[in-house]
């Protein structure tokens, strides 16, 4: 696959009138028609999409251009609120219409220009990191059509790798961006909990649940950052913090790579990681986290008690909506006790005391995005490390440890794995320092990708 | 029982030099000695007293006087760090011996001058409002020796009931400071959730508890005010809010008497309420609250949680530790769910709305403090309002609501019963707002008991 165009590039051929949003609208339609295949879309309308792209090609012609992104196509997942079209959440259980509402990330994007193109295949209720559970089947990676996109996000990741759009929305409870992302060799990003607004995301986990966006060049996510990031009324977890922008890194980063117990990797993933790492101007140490499977099991007691609770009275009133492996998880969180929930709550806090505290000083930590490349469809085990795993555990392997933290997230591609399959690489910052993470990433990202610094 | 001098009157005293710290703190060992039947103390050393009294003696001769309450001697509950007094919140679970630390408002108040007189005699681990469980036996109310005081507080509510300190310290969970001073006849104030520092403080249930002062009269609050509110970095949920101070209240406070299912109170203490309301300068009107019970098995599953999640450890390496029927509670919560934890919480979030959103504007919320008087020791139920409730459930009736919702609260006395046993009322302001509250209060404990306006 070559490389898709980026929303960069779009930006830079909307301004110089080179391309116009009807267009780039016409050609994203006529790709999502040659990659059906890939079952990228849960809901796409061609007359919503031509008629939000011909008023942006009117804006920019009388001069009324609302933002660089005006006429830009952006996919969206499957459980963002959207006004023009439904959310389902790739679910039967709850259905919703077109709801008059956007959610406060679509809205702002809407209000900037952005053509809202489609919505995206999930998996249910984000509830799983392969994408196959879905109301309207598997998503397929456009490396592979055999191999799984990963999720929940897959549908975003498959749209923006196929270059159906150069940029959608995801969101992130224990991977959900970062792993699809990876999988499909494209950038992804999880901002800081607290930073970018949930409002009207369905949720799946509140205390863990981030939106954020899958792009197909890292400097793209520095074109959506201004529309992302902010305090939001309507989610009272957010907080402003530095302002977004240019920020620059000057100097050697520190990194910090974590392995341990229970962060194993394939031998392919460790050698492209090691390559990409050999190739920087870092200061790159190893350090061994700790209690990887204590906090590994943190993690997943807040994620199964907050969905059962989020969901439990939908589950006592329509049981059948749900697919019977979401309704297994569904149920198997109303057996969790509250003290293992506040113990759960304890380890939280510990691990990000042992982040800031107690490792050796980093400005980004490092850990592949996944420990194996996309596995083929209908593939129960991953071998990897001397383990074998569940294939959902292998896509949340190492990305949940960004969620449990709160810590800002970023997946860059590094290279392919002997079947041509993308391997991406994980960076980590601290939290609420989302710029700083993506000013030290644009340096790495030229080292190993040739992007613009 | 004649009123006690108050803290306000010490401190008047000290000031014009018509008693010393010396004297304050020899009659205060006289009066516990002679009161030593109310079994109020679980720690008091003679010499440790005299010594603090006589460097506040000294202090104030030499012209080198702390503060206006330099030399006032103060009883401080059992679960409160202290670096001259062990610390067991009277249980042989894990008793601590002098720790060199104090708590937060220990050490606040000794900066002071006051004398740290004695450790209080309380409910085990604070585990329960009657007060008859705990390593040094039940404590006596110095009403009538055959009455229980009340908890978790109980040995700070007689201390300050028969005249032995004019204040003590407390800490409420559900109750635990306005229980015992209700049923002692005397004044308790639990600051809003976040507003007094919480460190050093041996917990219960870390989202409810609140540490409050129990004092003879109700403008002694405003003498420790000052050493009690304010943010502490040692209590990461404390904050700033309004200065304290002598805020006072213009015009006719609105008072919104709560009544409704659950809300049930005894003939002869709806009376005293009644009757206490029919002198106020005040527009009091009537609102049903409704859904009480769920609101209380809400206060009770995040109660249970947050104390076993706390004492889980030590309930598995030492169980013996525990009274059995401590250790019962904190074996039951582990039965409940995550989800039943986060339903609570949900609720505890709609409870705040209803009272902020959906009754009648208030200033202040008005309740009895308890719906009997202080009850015969060994009586298992009690029968009011049509109802049969164990004495436990009693006692925290009304008080809870303050917990759950984080509120500022204070009871005040109001009468007797027939048998000579106190009867209190209490005032429940908005989250933050203590200052207010206690401004109000001072104009309502005027029209009633004739204090200070």
């Amino acid at each position: 696959m070559k490389r898709s165009e980026s929303l960069s590039e779009q930006v830079a051929a909307l301004a110089d009138g080179s391309q116009t949003a009807s267009f780039l609208a016409e050609r994203s339609l006529e790709r999502a028609k040659k990659n059906a295949g890939l079952n990228a879309f849960a809901a796409l309308d061609e007359r919503t999409v031509l008629a939000q792209a011909e008023a942006a090609t009117q804006r920019r012609s009388s001069g009324k251009t609302l933002s660089p992104i005006d006429g830009v196509p952006i996919a969206v997942k499957d459980n963002y609120l959207t006004k023009d079209y439904p959310t389902t959440a790739c679910s039967n259980a709850a259905p919703l219409e077109p709801s008059g509402t956007d959610a406060t990330l679509v809205a702002n994007l809407r209000a900037a220009g952005a053509v809202i193109f489609a919505k995206t295949n999930m998996h249910e209720w984000a509830y799983g990191a392969t994408n196959d559970t879905s109301t309207i089947g598997v998503t397929r990676n456009p490396h592979n059509l055999d191999h799984i996109t990963g999720g929940s996000s897959g549908g975003s990741g498959a749209a923006v790798a196929a270059g159906i759009v150069a940029a959608a929305l995801g969101s992130d409870t224990g991977g959900s961006v970062r792993i699809p992302s990876s999988a499909c060799g494209i950038y992804g990003f999880k901002p800081s909990y607290g930073r970018a607004s949930r409002n009207g995301v369905l949720p799946l986990s509140w205390s863990l649940d981030a939106p954020g966006p899958m792009t197909a060049a890292l400097e793209d996510i520095g074109h959506l950052l201004p529309f992302f990031l902010g305090a939001d009324p309507k989610d009272n977890s957010t907080f402003n913090a530095a302002p977004f922008g240019q920020i620059s890194f000057e100097g050697k980063p520190k990194l910090l790579s974590l392995t341990g117990k229970g962060l194993e990797r394939s031998d392919e993933v460790d050698a492209a990681i090691r390559s990409a790492l050999s190739t920087l101007d870092a200061a790159i140490t190893e350090a061994q986290l700790a209690n990887v499977t204590g906090y590994f099991a943190a993690w997943e007691a807040i994620l199964h008690c907050e969905a059962t609770a989020y969901h439990n009275a939908l589950l006592a009133k329509n049981p059948e909506g749900f697919t019977s492996v979401t309704r297994a998880h569904l149920e198997a969180g109303r057996r969790l006790t509250g003290v293992e929930f506040l113990e759960a709550q304890k380890l939280r806090t510990h691990l990000l005391k042992v982040m800031l505290n107690e490792l050796p000083d980093w400005d980004a930590l490092v850990l592949p995005t996944l420990p194996v490349p996309a596995p083929p469809h209908g593939q129960d085990k991953q071998k990897f490390g001397g383990r074998s795993v569940t294939t959902q555990d292998s896509m949340t392997w190492f990305c949940w440890i960004g969620n449990l933290a709160g810590l800002p997230c970023l997946t860059i591609p590094v290279g392919k794995s002997s079947k041509g399959l993308p391997i991406g690489m994980m960076l980590m910052g601290k939290p609420g320092c989302d710029e700083k993470l993506l000013a030290i990433a644009r340096n790495i990202d030229q080292s190993i990708n040739g992007g613009e610094a």
